[in-house]
This record gives structure tokens, C-alpha cells and sequence, in this order.
């Protein structure tokens, strides 16, 4: 069979298992995901030895050093998977549920039930965890599932297949249900986002040139996982203890994630108190610091910064200052260089708060909270499928319930309309 | 100007205008749709002029009586339009609304929280009054947008646009953010899809070949408004009195619109009572009546049906019959032939209306109602910009909830991630 063919027959096998899936009871449909952690764990033996020829290959094509301890997958790590696979076993199931019900005039009962989406396709690279996660997130809404991870973790994640097949069948789900595209051919992806009868949804994370070209040639729709500018603004009326905390931890706690702040913004009335203070603090921690000239006047550890640097997300311990005329100066900044994914203001200032947090838009927006907070996990959503930073469909965290539709269910006793 | 030049500036106006829609005040988005009943009353004048060269086109080119009527815009449809602009300038505003609240053990206070979804295009044909109740669906949703109307009615269009312009600015709100496309170039749709950064979702509603060509085009989200391929399934345990109402007028009551039924299915257990007694009904209506084999032999008003006919939207006067074995094999057919739109069942058996409702993939499913009541009036959403028959960002009627995103609202007490 040619490339094309083997696509279509893979759409079609999932949107053949789709159906079973969705129809499933909870509780096999529970049971698929716990076995998927037993089997990780009777098989680790396979699954090291998988992630050891992968983190071999990475090495001698001298993958980057971050790069690789993303992909690595062994010990204790096996361990949090297993356990993590548990947690989201552990989630109510959103199928069925009835988000609303009201009564009409005529009598009718309607509500509002969640159901599936149908077939997800998911276009990710490195962590061969979330081959995993997918799954389970996939399986707990009902959905099947393609995933096209990178080739970097190309024999972890065909180990990991393998395990969550066999887990599927063992709770009497079809195998076929979660499927792992079994060529790095980048000319696939073009061919899988032709199937728009195959598959209903596609959600790629990655770099901005992955999911470009997934935008461009999709015909299906796609929930974009974009880039990260995260903002904190300071406003004057902020208490600068809580600033600087602030400030600090959405910088340094993980720099390399899209949730990190990028950009300080500083409230001109209250600069010169807070700005040397959280550049001292962040020039001992070994943050590079780009300011604007304001920024650069009050603090002997700030360098000069290029417009660039306001719309880039540094992924690194680098962050960008800047002094804004207070909330609007904040917001015209944040309309201008935001990426709609995650902006917080410290102020003990009620209004402002209000005002900011209507105004920003961007998938979470905070009041005196880290940026690091805008995560699945954190939320308190269970696990996520990524952020999304588009306002179709789902915006911000991806839970179990993005992974679902809503249908009107109508129940009546003999209505007809007149 | 070139025409990309020109549709390009056109988006740019669009997403400038998105943002002081989506700040304004609840009050001012209102005032703004009453200007456009009020306008529309005091230049009814210049609509009727233009809807008459709308006319007058429309017969000249000889085209169909039913796209002719669809097309009117005059008398008492000028009241019934302006009335209906003031029923959605009194819909609940659904911008800023909070639809849950939960606290994280930390103390954080995590909400969700409705926003616009930015600027929407819609694209449509025929009839005009489609103008007027889109731009006020997405003013009262806090939305900017783009419409794209059809030809035939061009004149109309115009002139109504004009009057939602002079509404908008009356109440102080931009009056670009409802444009209409100024040109009927086919090409013009074609670079509209193209334009992501402007545009966020793409609606369009008419033929299959236009929907399909806008999915293939399209950079930006589409949510489709397909065909509505209906069923009513009568069970063994239906009261045959109400399946005969609900049946005749699923079909009869309006049968050119997308939720009137269009194949009837029915247990064999029951076809030997109910065939003979529906089929007389839709004769004696001049339903033409196209039957399974077994249909055939039950009913002498019935002709054999061919395969087509089960994926047929016939928006007329005409039926599919078919004897299916209980409701497996009425799940089965809507399973293959349904076409995601409404789906209803006619029993008296609690434990089979169940079934019914959790199998069916159907944007509304129903138990003891016509078909005819999914629809966002009847639903009670008030108006709507269409029927969605996908499952990614809204299933069913989209009311002006559907016109929004929602956002995580996140408030703390200088919480940090540890």
C-alpha cells in the first residue's frame, strides 16, 4: 500500500473505534486506563530499552542537553507515569454528564449532555510521557485517538503503543482505539490533515513552524498550543513583597515552560523602589536582564532591550522590564505584545484587579498569582492536553471536558410544532 | 487597491473594531441593537427601494419562487426584523458572565468567565434578514464581523449594512465592526480564508459545495453548518397516536428547512399497525412516499425507495420509509446515514428513550417531540447564527453563549508554584 493508503486506513480504523469507545461504560472505559499502568510497570524492562536506544541516537546527533532529559524515560519517572496514568483513571468522566437543564414553556425538558469529540489527532515531539497522557486523557472522554510524536522518541513511544493496545483490549475496547502514526515521513502529517472525515479534531504542540504548517494545510480544525509571552504587571498600589515573590517565581521556577513569565511590566509611579530591588534579586540568580531606558536608568544590572525582545518567549532565564503609565499602559503593552496566554497583575487595588482582569485577553488572566499557576494540574483540572491560546473550543488548560462536545438532549411527551 | 489589498485592510478594520466591542459596556452593545430596530423602521423607505432591485434581478434571472420568497424584505417583514432585533438586544449578555467558580487548596480562586470570541465571518445566501440578526447576535456576544452575503441580494444587504453602521456609531461603538464584503468576486471568499490573523472563526451556511469549499480553503476554525439529514424512530412501545403527530409533522410542517425529517424509521413489530395509517396520512398531504421493500408491501401509496434516497436532504414534500429491527437497527441506520442534526424517538419505554438519547451523535436528540423544535428560538436560546453539525466548539443551535470563549480567571493572595 502506498503512504496515502496506509493514512486512510489508519483514519478510518479510528473513527471505526471511535464509536465503541464513546459508547463504552465508565467503568471499562476506567479500567482500560488503570491497565495501561499495570502494563507500564510489568513492562518497564521493554520500555527502558526502548528509551535507551532513543536517548543513544540523541546523543550522538548531539541533541541539546534540555532536549535530552525531556526524553528520557526510565526509574523513578516510569513510576510517575504509572502514577499520574492513576490520577486520571481517578477523573469523574465528563461523558454523560449534564452540564445544564431548563424547562420550555411547552413543556419540553432540554439539557445539555456531554458527549465525545470522535477522533483526536495529536502532533507532539520530545516527551514520550505524553504518548501516555494522551492516551488516558483520550480514553477517559471517550474519544480514540492518532498520535504523532517526534522521532526523537520514535522506539519509547512504539513501546509505549504497544502497551496501551494491549491495555485497550484487555478491558474489551478496541486496540485501534489509540494509534500511533507509524512514520516520521513529514509528508504524513500533510496527508493526515486531509482526513477530514477520519478525524474531527487536531491539536499540535510544538514549535511555532509545527503548528504554521499544521494551520496551513489542515482541513480539519485545529486548537492551537502557540507560544507563551506571559506578562506580571506591577501596579502601584501592588504589595511589593508579593511582587517581587511573584516576579521571581514565574521567572526562575521552570524558565523553560510556556507558562514562565517573559515580560515585567512596572507601574512608572512605584520604578524606582521595586525595579532595583527584583533586578538585584534576579542578576543573583544569573538572569539576564533586558530593559527598557527607564528600566535601564534605575538598574545597573540591565542591558539595553531590542524590540524583539518584547514579543519573544525567551524559554530561558532572560526577562525583559519595562515601565508602563499604570492598568493602561499595562494593557496597551499586553494588547500589542501578548500571545492570549497568560497575564497577572499584583495590586491590592480592587479596582485595577477588576479592571485588569476584564480587560486582558489572554486564555488566564491572575490577580497577585504566579503565571506558573496557569496549568491543568494547578488548575485543578487533572491532567491537559496542552494550552489552548485559541478561543475556539477551549481556551487555556485542555482537561478531560475540552475533549468533549455538547449535545441537546429534548425530552417531551407528544410536542409538535405549530 | 487590489482586491487581497482591500480585503486585508477590511480584516484589519474588523479586529481594530473587535476590541472596543468586546470593552464595551453591556448597556452601549444594547443601545446599539435597538439603533438598528429604530433605523431599520425609519428608512424602511430605502430597504424596500433596495430589496425591490433585489427582486426584480431575482425574477429576471429566473430563479426559483421559494428563493424569491426567501429573498422579500418588505411590509410586515420589516416589522417582524425589527422585532426580532429587539428580542436579541434583550437576550441575557453573556460577556463577562462567570459560568463556574472552584478554590484550589492554596487558596487560589479559579473561575471561568464568558468573552467574545473576536471577529467572526459569516458567510450566507439568500435571505437578508440573515444580515441584521448575525450583526446583532455578534454585538450582543461582544463580537466584530465580517459578512458575506450572496449576490442576489446585494442591494438589500447594502443598505442594511449601512443602517447597522449608523446604529453602531449612534451608540458610540465602531461601525466597522460590522462590515459587509463590498464585492461578489468568488476569489474574494477564497483570501478571506486566508486572513488568521484577523478573523478567529468562520461560519458558513448554504449548499454542501460551499461549505466544502470554505472547510478545504480555510486557515481559520470553521464551524460548519451541514446538511440535516433527520430521523424519527418509532419504537414497539410508542404511543401510536403521538408518532403519528410527531411524524407528520417532522415532515409536513416546513419541510424546506434543515431540521424537518426526511427518513422515518420504524420497528417491525409495530409496521403492520402504523405504515398503513402514516403513509394515508402523507398521501392525502401529497407527500411522495419512497419506501423500504418491506414499507412496499405494507403500504400501497409507497414506491421503492433507492439507496440515494437514505443520505437525501430532500427539503420537500417527500419521505423515506424504512422497517428496522427494534432500536438497534434504527441506531444502526442513523449511525451510517444520520448526518449529526437531530434525531428523535417516539416511545413509551423509559429504559429504550435512553438508549436512544446516549447512542445517537446528533447535535439534538430527542424523545416524544418533533424534529422541528431544534432550533435556538425553540430551545430557548433565542435567535441563532445557525445549526452547528460539528462537534468542535458548538453542536446544535448556536445562541449568543456559542459566540464566546471562556477565559480562567485566577484570583490569589501571592500564591507562588513551589
Amino acid at each position: 500500500m502506498s503512504l496515502v493508503e496506509d493514512l486512510q486506513a489508519l483514519g478510518q480504523a479510528a473513527r471505526k473505534a471511535a464509536r465503541p469507545v464513546a459508547r463504552a461504560t465508565s467503568q471499562d472505559r476506567t479500567q482500560a486506563i488503570h491497565n495501561m499502568a499495570d502494563l507500564l510497570l510489568s513492562n518497564r524492562d521493554e520500555v527502558e530499552s526502548a528509551n535507551q536506544l532513543d536517548m543513544e541516537a540523541a546523543r550522538a546527533s548531539k541533541l541539546s542537553q534540555a532536549m535530552c532529559d525531556r526524553l528520557e524515560l526510565s526509574g523513578q519517572r516510569i513510576d510517575n507515569l504509572a502514577q499520574a496514568l492513576r490520577e486520571i483513571a481517578g477523573l469523574s468522566d465528563p461523558v454523560g454528564a449534564t452540564t445544564r437543564a431548563w424547562e420550555r414553556p411547552n413543556g419540553l425538558e432540554i439539557s445539555k449532555v456531554r458527549l465525545p469529540l470522535g477522533v483526536i489527532m495529536m502532533i507532539y515531539e520530545s516527551r514520550p510521557n505524553v504518548t501516555m497522557d494522551a492516551a488516558a486523557l483520550c480514553i477517559r472522554s471517550g474519544n480514540a485517538v492518532v498520535l504523532r510524536g517526534g522521532s526523537e522518541a520514535m522506539h519509547t513511544n512504539r513501546a509505549l503503543a504497544k502497551i496501551v493496545e494491549s491495555a485497550l483490549e484487555k478491558a474489551g475496547l478496541p486496540g485501534k482505539a489509540v494509534q500511533l502514526v507509524p512514520t516520521q515521513e513529514r509528508e504524513a502529517i500533510d496527508i493526515l490533515l486531509t482526513l477530514d472525515t477520519s478525524i474531527d479534531l487536531v491539536i499540535p504542540r510544538g514549535g511555532e513552524n509545527l503548528i504554521r504548517r499544521v494551520v496551513e494545510k489542515s482541513r480539519i480544525p485545529v486548537v492551537q498550543h502557540y507560544k507563551g509571552v506571559c506578562h506580571v504587571y506591577v501596579d502601584s498600589a501592588a504589595d511589593l513583597d508579593k511582587a517581587s515573590d511573584i516576579a521571581f517565581n514565574a521567572k526562575v521556577q521552570r524558565p523553560g515552560v510556556c507558562n514562565a513569565m517573559e515580560t515585567l511590566l512596572v507601574d512608572k509611579q512605584i520604578a524606582e523602589t521595586f525595579i532595583p530591588e527584583i533586578t538585584k534579586r534576579y542578576a543573583d540568580y544569573n538572569v539576564e536582564i533586558r530593559g527598557c531606558e527607564a528600566t535601564c536608568n534605575i538598574s545597573e544590572e540591565t542591558k539595553p532591550a531590542q524590540d524583539a525582545d518584547w514579543d519573544t518567549e525567551f524559554l530561558d532565564l532572560v526577562i525583559a522590564i519595562r515601565v508602563v503609565d499604570g492598568l493602561s499602559g499595562a494593557i496597551a503593552h499586553i494588547d500589542q505584545h501578548g500571545s492570549n496566554h497568560t497575564a497577572s497583575v499584583v495590586t491590592e487595588n480592587p479596582a485595577v484587579a477588576e479592571e485588569f482582569l476584564n480587560s486582558i485577553d489572554a486564555s488566564c488572566v491572575m490577580v497577585n498569582a504566579s503565571t506558573r499557576f496557569n496549568d491543568g494540574g494547578e488548575l485543578g483540572l487533572g491532567a491537559e492536553m496542552g494550552i489552548s491560546t485559541t478561543r475556539i473550543h477551549a481556551y487555556g488548560p485542555m482537561g478531560v471536558e475540552a475533549l468533549t462536545a455538547e449535545k441537546f438532549v429534548v425530552r417531551g411527551n407528544g410536542q409538535i410544532r405549530k
